[in-house]
């Protein structure tokens, strides 16, 4: 089969009106269908049901040293749930601070505290002219959106196979004491699904940053959500590659439960050096009355070991590997073959990145809702919103059902291949032009 | 009975060598009391241990508006959990923001929120060179702390027995645009159990501050906190009363289960005009993916109805009023019959405030120590931790068992007439020696 870059005008104009055609009748059966958000299926959640059991009104609601998990205190976690959310990302329980159901929080609060405190004594960004921060593209929305409501000013850096682009990483952060943090999600990238080697993660702890008050905003989202669990990517730990290293208070690591238990209704985590959790206890204690402790204990019954934690997740994978399965199928029978559009198949996390021909992004995400298809807005995973070659677009496959996602998938690649046709179309109509003019 | 004032020297002397003796045995005993937490008892949690039963694993976890609760979304709370909270303080749900556990961490947050961003556009606090806060005293430690995290000046505002003064509320309101807000606990108040008069919310709403962006801080944490259920305080709606009066988005106001159901896992909520909700909810969009919806639903449940909240609150009541009477007693026994100290008897909240002779607060809580009786630091329910009269001591009687209660208040009510005899017989040495010279 010829791919659309081999084919004549002719052939062009040929599959244009085809797809054109196809796309008309998807669009007379009035779908309504969502591959936008990176959310668990119903069926995923259903797994999670038994946390609810996990403590009734029989139950002896007490903390092993003796904490009323009922009653105030404990601002900064039990430790049964500092040691639950220490092994999900392979840290120390005294690493670790346990928050309420939002790691977004928590990072949010982090830059927050940057802006009007400073970390460890450092200057307030807030009375700094200019805050920078280093963002990995493509990357997840809301953390630039964060920054956009800082307004802290935002740096793209490409992502490589191994995760962001370190050279570009070390030029910025060694040199400019502007920069004052990078946003990462080292495992199962979102929106790549990008594993950071083991070298970009020493080289990140080795970074010598300009500003002293410097910090990876390492969001480990996706610590234990492997797609195949004979086949579960480790990546190495930051905080102690960073404590080798000599920059022990250089990261900040999030993880939470929202896509291991309920998204609505987990616990997360913070995890950094000690004098890191001081600096953050010390604002803490006074933000809040501490986190809500029955709940943190619910998460340390349903998941008593690292390994309750492992089979739990392998059978939410169970549930949605078949999704990304089908989704690379299409992807590989409908867009491989016509040589159209890249991606990487990712062994984790929540989603795929779909990379088309330049300048055709924004189009094919509107000619999916025009389907009644809605995906992640274009640029979504880019800060500013703006994909600087309009071409990446999120695929998020785990919340419609298999029938639906299917549905969504061929609607999808039809759409990509006819706004890459019409592309091709046109680019070749402007080539004849200028030879014409 | 004389009281102290009426004793000639000698009368003081042999009265003061008669407490020391007691003061001595009493310390001989190595007791190991508390007094000092505003904390719900074990027994007073024991009632709402069946909201741990509300949901469970075979419970269909979806909102009346069909939101599954156990995924994401939904940031400002359900409407099951917006009408609870509303109700708990006579609003609509629509004017509710419903949060996680801590009203503390709203308040915070909206605090912090003005420091970076402003109110509704007004210019953020951290651009200002001054920035000052109206504190009603005596008030609540926390309220002050977060004045001091964020570098808020505070001033004192006296109260009276109808809330506070007034009269210098307006002075300052009314001509000092630096003066951005008012810490108010309008019911029962902490430390006081002062509850407002309708004059009081009146004034209140129809201040005309200098500052665009001044913002009343209500926090109404004991709205449901009666002692006495036939004798239930009411205060007027502040939310109407800012509407009626052209002051619309003057107020926040902020709620909690904390002592209605568990401190360490209820939820709290923040009601407020729509201009103002809308301008939280801009941020909170960004600063979190929502709170956790279980949990609310589990409050809307238990409670299905304003009367099920009053029959738990009077249920609660039955416990701690009669550790408030014991005070009440010993107070009236032991100091009142003495001439040495005044307090208000509250009808609800969680709090006695003691008021000593001037000059003696920090030395009888020093000496209650000493004796094994922890009290609420002296200074503490007051801005910088200080007391100008040296004279207010907060009693908290609800966490202690009762007998444990009766044995603190014994131990108290000696060293506080120890403590005043002390400084009567000091004072009239002075009035002798200044005789002599």
């Amino acid at each position: 089969m010829k791919t659309y870059q081999e084919m004549s005008r002719g052939e062009l104009l040929k599959e244009k009106a085809a797809l054109e055609a196809a796309f008309e009748k998807i669009k007379a059966r009035g779908l309504a269908l969502d591959m936008s958000r990176g959310k668990p299926g119903a069926d995923q959640l259903d797994l999670s049901m038994g946390i609810l059991d996990c403590l009734d009104s029989k139950a002896v609601l007490e903390a092993a040293d003796g904490t009323d998990l009922r009653n105030y205190g404990v601002v900064d976690g039990i430790y049964e749930a500092k040691k639950l959310m220490a092994d999900m990302v392979g840290t120390k329980p005294e690493h670790v601070i346990v928050y309420g159901n939002s790691s977004l929080n928590i990072m949010y609060d982090q830059v927050s505290r940057a802006e009007i405190f400073g970390y460890c004594g450092s200057t307030p960004w807030c009375r700094l002219d200019k805050v920078k921060f280093l963002c990995p593209v493509p990357g997840y929305d809301r953390h630039f959106a964060i920054m956009e409501d800082f307004g802290i000013e935002m740096i793209n850096i490409p992502m490589t196979e191994d995760g962001p682009d370190m050279d570009l990483v070390e030029e910025y952060v060694n040199h400019d004491p502007a920069v004052k943090g990078i946003w990462c999600v080292p495992k199962y990238s979102n929106p790549q699904g990008i594993v950071y080697s083991d070298e970009t993660v020493r080289r990140f702890a080795a970074l010598k940053p300009a500003a002293e008050d410097f910090r990876i905003f390492w969001d480990n989202a996706y610590a234990v959500h492997h797609l195949y669990d004979d086949d579960r990517a480790e990546i190495l730990n930051i905080l102690e590659e960073c404590e080798k290293a000599g920059n022990p208070d250089m990261v900040f690591q999030f993880c939470s439960t929202s896509k291991v238990t309920f998204p609505g209704a987990g616990i997360a985590a913070v995890s950094a050096s000690k004098a890191n959790l001081d600096d953050i206890r010390k604002h803490l204690t006074l933000q809040t009355i501490g986190h809500d402790k029955i709940n943190q204990m619910r998460h340390a019954k349903f998941f008593p070991d690292a390994d309750s934690v492992r089979k739990h997740m392998a059978a939410q994978a169970e549930i949605i590997r078949p999704k990304f399965e089908l989704v690379e199928k299409y992807l590989k029978k409908e867009i491989a073959s016509h040589g159209i559009g890249r991606w990487v198949i990712p062994k984790g996390g929540y989603f795929l990145s779909f990379e088309s021909v330049p300048g055709c992004a924004k189009k094919i995400v509107a000619k999916c809702k025009e389907a009644g298809v809605v995906l992640t807005a274009a640029g979504a995973p880019f800060p500013y919103k703006k994909d600087p070659d309009d071409s990446v677009i999120r695929i998020a496959p785990t919340y419609p059902s298999m029938e639906e996602l299917e549905e969504a998938v061929k609607v999808f690649v039809t759409v990509v291949r006819m706004v890459t046709v019409e592309k091709f179309v046109e680019e070749e109509s402007d080539r004849q032009c200028q030879k014409g003019a």
